[in-house]
């Protein structure tokens, strides 16, 4: 009998082709899927919750897979450890599921995080991890434009032209802006994302916030319902999947 | 009439053999000289007030230097980093000073930060700027071991043999040990240290941290004044530079 099991998984995209399989390239679920195949003796699939860009990261990507010689629960994040090391990729915890379990199917929810620091010099610890902008943002009228993209609406502007969701009607239950010293941090949550929506999101949040739009351009291009519409699309850098729910309270 | 300046710098150490400029290696010394030669088109000595290990950071190391070409001070950190991009050390600051100004010479205190992350599995995004310990560490006994070290005391316990230090006497004003959720951060401020001290007093406070030797330990190995009493040394990894006072209350 297998055993069915989901993963919380954290990962540093920065070497990553993002999540998703692809011949050729270093990804996030080749990592994962090499590291079980080495526990378990036989290829595994590893799926997960959220297909994240190349460069975007995750602090609670969620993931299920079958192993087909089952093990202890609690030694499994040490063991697809071992195998892992030194990707940047890490098994947080682990635990037992039944098969109705599918990590992207069953998710009720996600929540992204985006990290954005203001300072006029290079970055030097967190290259990669942040969006560096050397302009000063105004967090109160990023906050107030935000405020126009809440709830149900056709978010056609803020979507990639490759996204491939049959519809660009999503929900936004929370689009919070908040500042922590020189660092400006973007969350949000939904039951689902457009491709590049959260980055499409963010890049025009920040024209508001360094004085190049008013806040109200924001419902403007909301409801122009158009690509072309959208500010610059924010870097990968600075964009986390930080986590995934399940109506279970996980 | 040339312009001396005052540098205040952060940097990532993981790729630099230490501060100090070597033959053939990247050191943060040779790349701010570089960077200063650019700018003023002929060789320049930049003095630095702490001279960092290989792969220890620092969010607030202090240089001085001297420029042939007098400049507008304002635009000094600008151009600094515009020829030090992408090297991962930053000017963040530059004030004029006058000629009694040494970098290291002028510093009546420095400020050591050490950081350690508690958790299982590997680091991703930190890699090589945290001690990752996978055991769990008694907060409240390594402070009370730490206390033993504040004040004036031989340090031979906590001294690299390489150290070129006159004397192993040193005063250790301040030894923190502070927990924010899964880290440890150990602040430590004195006029000056010993080579490799702060490096060595972490490693000899996780032992009792980790339940290896009591708070007392700490008093005897000091007491000892022998360097092969001394507890395995913290890797450069958790090590940041912190600050550099020179009682003017920069």
């Amino acid at each position: 009998m297998s055993q069915r099991l989901r993963l919380l998984i954290e990962y540093d995209g920065r070497p990553y082709s993002g999540w998703q399989r692809q011949d050729g390239q270093p990804t996030v679920q080749a990592a994962l899927e090499r590291a079980a195949e080495a526990l378990d003796g036989q290829p595994v699939l590893v799926q997960g919750a959220g297909r994240t860009d190349t460069g975007v990261h995750a602090t609670g990507q969620v993931a299920h897979l079958e192993l087909q010689t089952p093990r202890p629960v609690r030694k499994l994040a040490d063991a697809l450890n071992h195998h892992l090391r030194p990707d940047p990729v890490a098994v947080l915890k682990v635990e037992e599921v039944d098969e109705s379990f599918h990590a992207r199917f069953s998710a009720t929810g996600r929540a992204y995080r985006y990290i954005i620091q203001t300072r006029r010099a290079h970055l030097t610890f967190d290259r990669g991890l942040i969006w560096r902008t050397p302009f000063k943002l105004d967090v109160d009228a990023m906050q107030e434009a935000a405020n126009h993209l809440i709830g149900e609406h056709d978010f056609t502007t803020f979507r990639d032209t490759a996204c491939q969701a049959k519809s660009p009607v999503k929900t936004l239950d929370t689009l919070n802006v908040a500042c922590l010293a020189d660092r400006i941090e973007i969350t949000t949550t939904a039951r689902s994302f457009l491709h590049r929506q959260v980055r499409s999101i963010t890049g025009s949040l920040v024209e508001v916030g360094r004085g190049q739009q008013k806040p109200g351009w924001m419902k403007e291009i909301l409801e122009a319902r158009d690509r072309t519409a959208c500010g610059p699309v924010a870097p990968a850098d600075g964009l986390y999947l930080e986590r995934v729910m399940y109506g279970d309270g996980g």
